[in-house]
């Protein structure tokens, strides 16, 4: 059987090489979500068990995969930034985007358990996801901030459309009118006056999303040992530091995230 | 907080629309299955649950995505063909590659303790994806050509070397060493002289891998109802005609296979 | 002077391949040419001059760069199709589109005096170009239609056009308002109605565009030759077969054309 | 006639966009200029004519086209950087080569008689060119120090070959065996002690290429103006200031040229 007599198809297959020296983001976003919420009975505006979720196999992305120095996530997207300098997989943006979400989506699977607990996973979920290469590091840093910007508004609008629904007692159409045009102070205020909730104590989990940076920790672990002059075993503590994609739930807009975690755009 | 400033990044965002009028391939591997296989003890040289249960995610992902016509699949990879005319997500290759990888990735998890019952699932595997596009049937048909000769010459391979190993007690290297430079006549006769094996009597899941086509299949299905004028519910047997994606497992090679089954090629 | 320590720049440039298998077309258009056809005097609504060197040129490229089947042009356009197998510069758009437009500007300055002789060309034009590619004859063939098409309507509107502006003493803008919302029929109907002119009775080389393939010819040159036994030198003619490319002026919307030269889509 | 049932193919077309806020740099290269060199009699190893023809279209180029910041040619090549904020033919690769390539084509054949004088044009030549983006400033230079390196190189190498040949008598088999596998030092040390030549002291046109810049320069015209109350017409000197692509011939590698000319990165 000849083998090579069909090997010329390898030469149809496209060069899809990422210019180098540019950040390389990939962000996937969940399939058909706003289904997958409703059948597994999210509570609205925000499921923590869900974004927990998230959050943990964004940290496996990040731990499985090579060369990724942040993530941002929100709602049902997670974004991750690859150094300028990777050369992982020669840059191609096929390699990058089809390992991020295939990592990411049977993470989801294999954790769900661990944070719905009792509510079963009804059918394995999908993710669609892209690559976007940003030369400068300002570009960069717009493209979290369009992010984190686009969390703040979906967060407010939903957290006051959800008041109107569950507490006033307004159907979906209702309170959808009801916010048509209004703007972000409008929105604050409907939430302070009519619910006396200050949105600025809503959780910053919610407000601001998730970032996932490496940081150094200390793991204590207990381990079991037998001294050589002794006949028991005995219990001691042993501490060691590690490296792991830590989540933070602060602001990324401004410069203060920037000065204090200056690592990650050196990118040396 | 002005969304509108950041939101220029989205112009970084490059137009990746595959080529109209061409038969868009996108296929799929296992990302470190050597490792994979052994940590999870596959059986050598083929694992019935695992290449069954690659074959359960492909045709999840025929079903849940759009104009996939067929799928090709042996070892840990697998092959879906979209049609020629397909305007799925605009014909953008990152929607076809990204969805293909992930609802595979996420099924694979959700339908492991299906197939491999007490063998549990110790960490979330990864999978690579890759978009092709070819012009005309003759380049269709030449690539899935080389894929099941691939999984041919594969599958003898795994075939000796594994009963050389498993059988005559040499070492991996021993049974390289042997094999090298053999031709597939050598290696049959190897199988025949040393371990009575015909290898033309061996599955042909193994020898040719799975091809999945559309066909209407009747489904029987026993429902519970209650008569209007009985007490007692009783069973029923309901029999519904559906289109599923169907296991073959023949040579695609040849021009048998593209002649019972024209409409693949179609793509009216 | 260290050369290697900035070499690393090469990786930079992108591959550009064209999908193979592919007619890949190469149109060029002029730039700016309403401005440069008004400043060299340029006759309205056809100027042969112009036209005939536009061929020029498009013959100049066809015979000097490889692989090029047949050719089509209009206005100050032309397309180029270069045949499904060809592998000139390893198929990259770059090399296809630059040897073309570069080929076909210089050609268009050499060669300006043979066609415009008086009319001195007062600046050197520009032209731009793009690549697209078809996979399937019939793709090819739209294209090509798609063109001889736009050339019908953009000749007819023109011939009303300056017939209204030359013979009918309206102004373009008048002209312009009166053409308005017409429907082809209307158009020939002005024509005939008032102008007496059957538009069907207009230049096929108006009307159709140029069309260049490869055809046989034979050239007969005259020669001086002194034969040995003679003493004076004496002129004979010498019949040589050459193959050049050849205009015609025809339509290849229809299948007749296609029918009397297969050999241009046979691509062997 | 229906052209809108051909207007599908416009949809085979592909975005070949530029990514934002990376220097846009198009190279071309004179093709088969070898040849070229030799049937126009060009002098070797530098041809004044032609290297002060080549400038002259780059000149062109920069004047007719939009957002050219720089240009750096040396022998029949010249690189051309559109500035990274650019968005002229919203940044489409083939706009950006082919308007350069053909400007380049057509200029040197229209001014070629003002610099070859009695040396006529044989034939029309063709360039090929290219696009590479440059995210980053230091990128960009690195990329016109390889030029320029590249520069620097040859020229060493064709000063001292073409010495071998035309004044040592060698062939070129024997002056290209002489030169094998020597380094910098050893041909600075043949040009000296066997010619008397200190490299350091030829043309700087030849040893650094010609680096174009944008400069305000005074231009002095002579105008025939008559005053109102005089009978005769008179003489006056006119001064304007325009702005030109002026040629340099200086090393571009230093800093010190980009500390000279800041403005060339600013980009703003």
């Amino acid at each position: 059987m000849a083998k090579s007599k069909f090997e010329y198809v390898r030469d149809f297959e496209a060069d899809d090489t990422c210019l180098p020296n540019c950040w390389v983001v990939t962000r996937l976003d969940g399939r058909n979500f706003h289904r997958f919420a409703e059948q597994h009975g999210f509570s609205k505006p925000n499921d923590d068990r869900a974004l927990h979720l998230m959050t943990k196999c964004a940290q496996t992305v990040m731990q499985e995969l090579e060369d990724i120095v942040m993530a941002y996530g929100q709602s049902d997207e997670y974004s991750f930034v690859f150094k300028k300098k990777s050369n992982w997989f020669k840059r191609r943006a096929s390699k990058f985007m089809t390992h991020v979400v295939s990592q990411f989506a049977s993470s989801y699977v294999f954790y769900w358990k661990d944070y719905f607990k009792d509510q079963p996973l009804l059918y394995p979920p999908g993710f669609d996801g892209r690559v976007v290469l940003y030369p400068s590091n300002q570009n960069l840093k717009d493209y979290l901030s369009w992010r984190q910007a686009d969390c703040h508004i979906n967060n407010l609008y939903n957290t006051v459309f959800w008041m109107l629904v569950q507490r006033s007692g307004l159907t979906p159409v209702q309170a959808q009118d009801r916010l048509q045009g209004t703007l972000a102070g409008d929105k604050n205020e409907i939430l302070f006056s009519e619910f006396n909730i200050n949105y600025n104590n809503e959780p910053l989990l919610y407000r601001k999303g998730t970032v996932l940076i490496w940081q150094k920790v200390n793991e204590v672990t207990t381990k079991r040992i037998k001294l050589p002059k002794e006949t028991e075993e005995k219990e001691v503590e042993v501490t060691r530091t590690r490296t792991k994609a830590v989540p933070l739930h602060c602001d990324i807009i401004g410069d203060q995230f920037w000065e204090e975690y200056p690592e990650i755009l050196a990118d040396s």
